[in-house]
């Protein structure tokens, strides 16, 4: 498919070569990322929630309790503006100046649906729990009617899309490339740890397979 | 020191348990993460930016370069809202409902004060540097006039402030603790990689003892 179509908000203005509009690499970036950072404007003032995401195609959903004041918000139609952002390393260059922080962004900038239809609702549920643990939505009891309720879930069309990515290592001046000080790069990364089964975990029940040398989404 | 003074933007509506106020709580959570995700308001609409972050007291810090969107909107007195969030643990519960994430978040609603004062602005900078590699800063040259004059550093009081932790196990509903579902939580840290050394590195240069065994900052 094209790319997104860059608009004024979504074209970089500056450091244009870490721009991008690739579907794919935008998609990988949502995908590998656990959660998202949700901007709003809330009583005039701007306001921002951390909240877990996931994506089916050139969709990208959100979900909340339907009492919260993010959730309300965009359900009444609030312009949003979010932000996923893997860090992946420190670059350490032989000026402060040229110090940085490799990482892979994406901006959305989309307005909420709310997913009313039960059935898309529940498609959506099953489609955020097979990113974080494939197979496990499937051993899970169904959603009842009363959890169903109290959960919202909002999509949001994948359109005004840009990543925003620096890799790769220091970039420093000649003048300072013989300064007596290291330089490099330190990577940065997201383990998982081994899990820890609940206390009262039945006996019988051993670490699924979606869990044995788990490596998260994407 | 007291904790902070809720305000009504900073009162969780929900969950109050998950709340804290207290300014070491608060601290730590800022300390311990690399980057922030900042909110503002831009032609009507809002908008984020991931950046790295410092802290020294009572006073929050990010710079960018002075061209930047985000830089001008800041310093412009266009009142932001801040918010850290570190990841610790996929929570999955024996339903879909009660899974949930391990997390700790602080926000802050502040307005920047651009840091005119260049003593004031390389201490920022020092202060920065010592987070990230305590004891690097003074191995580097000093930034130039022209490196100082593309950078701007914004403070920010960290006054109207609150924090929100998850922690702990499952907390599943009483009839479902029989399911026949694996339950607990998978730890998620953030882990540093072997430094790599630049390949133009100067072959007399060691690691630096700041990043053996380095654990980041916090």
């Amino acid at each position: 498919m094209a790319d997104y179509a860059k608009t004024k908000r979504t074209t970089l203005k500056r450091a244009h070569e870490r721009g991008s509009y690739d579907r794919d690499t935008v998609h990988a970036i949502l995908d590998e990322a656990l959660n998202c950072h949700v901007a709003f404007i809330h009583d005039g003032a701007p306001a921002i929630i951390p909240t877990a995401h996931w994506r089916d195609g050139e969709t990208f959903y959100i979900h909340g309790s339907s009492a919260s004041r993010m959730i309300r918000a965009l359900e009444g139609g609030a312009p949003a503006c979010i932000e996923v952002t893997m860090t992946d390393g420190l670059v350490l260059a032989r000026s402060g100046y040229h110090s940085s922080v490799n990482y892979r962004t994406v901006v959305i900038y989309a307005t909420g649906r709310k997913i009313t239809d039960e059935a898309e609702k529940l498609a959506s549920l099953k489609a955020f729990m097979e990113k974080i643990a494939p197979g496990r939505w499937d051993e899970l009891r169904a959603p009842n009617a009363q959890e169903m309720k109290a959960t919202t879930v909002l999509a949001f069309e994948l359109s005004e899309v840009s990543a925003k990515i620096r890799d790769g290592g220091v970039e420093d001046e000649p003048e300072d490339m013989n300064d007596p000080v290291w330089a490099g790069v330190v990577p940065v990364r997201r383990t998982f740890g081994t899990p820890e089964p609940d206390a009262q975990l039945r006996g019988d029940i051993g670490l699924p397979g979606y869990l044995k040398n788990y490596t998260g989404p994407g």
